[in-house]
């Protein structure tokens, strides 16, 4: 019998299609990525010795000295926004519009070519994490930036065909409706119920137990009750902490693992699928909110929306979360 | 410069990438699909011989006899909601879910296993245009049905890989915050500016000009201010019709003309890209609002969003709307 489930933060509605269900397994198939990737490639702007094809790093982490770098930070070379422009909004006739001013870096994860978090060192994924908040501070400094997203996109169905692996910043002054309106609605429900619906949800996860993939000390992961996608893996904070930057050094360290272990069970257990993550973190000015809660969502691109996701914002899951939950959870990682 | 701008309606914003910017030439590739259909294939279950392997027909146009039909309609064998269930919302725990009551239809447009929008003749998209209106009104007419979505998929990359002509209609008991967070901000609009805000927005992109593909007696097609991606084109009634299910016949004919003219141009000009389109009509019992309007959106499929559309519903837009619209007007069709 098909369900439809409602996200308990956004009230979004998504429908779980138990008779097309797919098995877990019908979603192993070939990565479209070579198998086997060099530690280093001469033609790749992001591999050590190639420095100079990137705009100057804005941060690095490096034992010795500056060519000895383990995760290195630079301005997007091909940014869809500029720093340099005003946040004035204009009409042009009834129409908003604003010069695309905002940041974009680049985060290169690693030196080697052929790495990813999945199959990094622990130590090596909390750099990374480290490497977020440090930029999540920094960028946050900025006049006019309202709001950062920090995400990660892991093959050409996820939206990039550079292989190197790095993920991504983009500070808008904009707060979008997809931002906003779950905000609003969270607002309502600690009004109602005087929780942030977040720290609920978590609880209720925790409650529920089936969906859970992985609980740590810090953190829980979960394909959620209201998944849009199949193996849509969740990442929350146990802590209610609203904005990215506030992460503590221990949360780091734990959510290294458990990101990597995630990922580990994600690419082990449906073949290396393609996939994009992205933190989800209040707007700036907002981080003491008792409201919003920041977490990281890891979307395996392994379906296509169709016309009906489209007009209605309603996805078709044919993996209820609970067996996704289960399969991954069953995925042994070293 | 890149550039800001929001959708006038739904206040969702985009970045238009014009450093970025692709020239619509760059988007003609080969199709996933066969260059050449056979116009009959045995083991298709829409072509005609085979209407045993479909569920019976609640709707069908035909010349003479019920094996000579035209357009058939027939209950979604594989669909993702079922029309024997209750609508009751129930909690789980904090979590809230109801069965999949819903409805959903497929549109066998022709019994011509080869043709598509874009190389029928006009009379046969008039027929198909014609059904979706029966069909809208007599679902309308359902107990607990709230919500009506047609839309079509054409290709893998757009969802399907059924070949035969085909469109669907999905009926929900569920409003989507995807369809009530714009109805409020037409809601507001109204409030604020006394007319409704689609009806502005196509007298603005008339007057402005620039981003029409083409304008008929009854409709006006254009790429919009806002696109979120390439050659997106919406096609609006210049009547305020707030529902589909109120097309009068002579905007069915004229519909039949601009909707193929459009496809043949993004076939002809895109070299026949996979492509959704979906009709957007206000809720049942909404009908006679003065805030909503209908219109149908058609989205080529040929950019990946990735982690910051996820993350933002800001999508980067590399074909600004000027160009694809002037390209497109451009394409000549026979």
């Amino acid at each position: 019998m098909p369900e439809f489930r409602q996200n308990l933060a956004t009230k979004e509605w998504v429908i779980v299609a138990w008779e097309r269900a797919k098995r877990p397994h019908d979603f192993q198939k070939d990565s479209e990525l070579p198998k086997e990737l060099p530690p280093l490639r001469e033609d790749c702007p992001f591999c050590p010795g190639n420095e100079s094809k990137t705009p100057p790093a804005v941060f690095s982490i490096s034992a010795r000295n500056v060519s000895d770098w383990s995760v290195r930070v630079v301005p997007n070379k091909f940014a869809a926004l500029n720093p340099n422009l005003s946040t004035k909004r204009e009409q042009r006739g009834k129409f908003l519009r604003a010069d695309g001013f905002g940041i974009a870096e680049v985060i290169i994860e690693t030196p080697l070519h052929n790495l990813t978090i999945a199959t990094m060192d622990a130590e090596q994924v909390q750099k990374i994490l480290l490497t977020y908040k440090q930029r999540y501070l920094e960028v946050a400094q900025s006049k006019n930036i309202n709001l950062i997203t920090i995400f990660r996109n892991f093959g050409v169905r996820a939206g990039t065909s550079l292989e190197h692996p790095h993920s991504q910043l983009i500070a808008t002054p904009i707060i979008p409706p997809h931002v906003r309106d779950p905000f609003q609605q969270a607002m309502y429900y600690y009004d109602s119920q005087g929780s942030c619906v977040y720290c609920d949800m978590v609880n209720e996860e925790l409650e529920q137990k089936e969906r859970i993939v992985l609980e740590s000390k810090h953190f829980v992961a979960a394909c959620p009750f209201a998944s849009r996608t199949p193996f849509e893996t969740r990442i929350w904070p146990k802590r209610h902490t609203p904005a990215y930057g506030q992460i503590s050094e221990a949360e780091v360290a734990d959510l290294a693992y458990v990101l990597k272990t995630v990922l580990a069970k994600i690419r082990i257990g449906l073949n290396a699928p393609h996939y994009n993550y992205v933190i989800r973190s209040a707007p700036i000015g907002d981080e003491d909110t008792r409201y919003l809660h920041w977490y990281m969502v890891i979307i395996p691109k392994i379906t296509t929306p169709a016309g009906f996701e489209i007009g209605t914002g309603i996805y078709i899951n044919v993996v209820p979360p609970e067996q996704a939950a289960k399969y991954l959870r069953e995925v042994e990682v070293k």
